[in-house]
């Protein structure tokens, strides 16, 4: 298995010094137990990896010295913005954690017409997140947004050159989408709520250029969904060189 | 959503008649408290399904008359024959319980070098498949097999055409694969422990035919591997029109 990762922000690596607080620092030295002298390895989320040594605990932070930058790590193409509809916390919690392992850029939880909730937290999300990141060692955060009405994150994908949208009764897959240039590798992909988007929601979509695609014969519940169809894209983007 | 289905044996529907025992006689009646005169869907996870009016409940069985028959559903294709190293109790479930819902034709838990437990309880294993295509309904039960030893199961697959195992550390992808005729829709699909298969059970299985390919550049949980190559093999074969 890769290292374990200790989160630091990008703006607490200085002059070779970093710093871990709250959490992780509780994580190294309670969890962890690690001691002073201990070589951990630490990532800002942002493709960047340390090797670091404790140089000193105290109750507030722990203190490291960085050994050595690891060469920075890839991220992943393509580059996927998810919208997926609130739904039970439970189920929730599973997309965020399985989105972040297969690293996608940006998270929206949105709230539409059949949404069980319409409230989240985003300090939870955002910590949910971070172990998953950390487990899958992928080391890229992705953004998490706060909670976002449906017609509001349509504007902010507007640019986007693909939009997809899964839906059980469409007949159209993902390989139906035919393959030309485009400067683009974002894709903005949504996922609907248990109850599905109503039709009003989904003209919406289509009007603001979205593709309804059919992911898979069967329906699958919301968390399924979301990684059927970040494989999916993965899959069809390495295949056919970018979906373009 | 689709209509809650009971499950019933193939040898159990007679005459137009049909009983559901056991479990499927509690959730019906106890669970769902459902009534002599009520129409319930039945399947007999073999692509038959029926509408049904319960016609008498006593303490072993509930009898129903079957009003109608639909129309058989189709079996999605690829069949994936998917090969599970042992892996802890949680992860199991949850591999069970997607690839269930993926419609996946045969489940075999394999003991392996690295694999953190030897022993299945196969009852347990089908009580999962079966809540999980009732839930998904596809309306095949995927065959589950007893726990077999990695050099049986190559033996089992021996003659499929198409045989895959996931590993992190190769570059080859699926979209390497090049297509070119073949008369099987069967693939053989190997997840590997969480340890990773040894050097010497790579051999054996590439040995046996088996194409070595990485699914996702990072390191995927056993259960997350399993949706990931599902939904990949799903698209690979729809979006070549087999994986030939």
């Amino acid at each position: 298995m890769h290292d374990f990762q200790f989160y630091v922000q990008p703006g607490e690596v200085h002059d070779r010094r970093a710093v871990l607080k709250g959490d992780e620092r509780d994580h190294c030295c309670r969890v962890l137990r690690k001691r002073v002298g201990d070589v951990i390895i630490l990532f800002d989320g942002n493709g960047n990896q340390y090797e670091a040594e404790i140089s000193s605990i105290n109750k507030d932070v722990v203190e490291c010295l960085i050994c050595q930058q690891r060469p920075k790590l890839n991220r992943i193409v393509p580059e996927i913005h998810l919208g997926i509809c609130l739904v039970k916390n439970a189920a929730f919690d599973e997309v965020l954690t399985t989105s972040s392992a297969l690293g996608v850029h940006a998270i929206y939880p949105l709230a539409t017409q059949h949404s069980v909730k319409q409230h989240v937290n985003p300090e939870r999300m955002r910590k949910i997140v971070l172990n998953s990141v950390k487990q899958s060692g992928n080391g890229y955060l992705p953004e998490v947004a706060e909670l976002t009405g449906l017609a509001d994150w349509l504007k902010i994908v507007k640019n986007f050159k693909i939009k997809l949208v899964a839906e059980k009764d469409e007949s159209l897959s993902l390989s139906a989408l035919v393959p030309e240039p485009c400067e683009t590798d974002r894709i903005a992909a949504l996922i609907g709520p248990e109850g599905g988007l109503s039709r009003d929601e989904l003209d919406l979509c289509q009007a603001a250029g979205f593709l309804v695609i059919n992911l898979f014969p069967y329906r699958l519940r919301t968390e399924l969904a979301t990684t059927v169809m970040i494989s999916q894209l993965y899959q069809y983007y390495t295949q056919t060189g970018g979906i373009k």
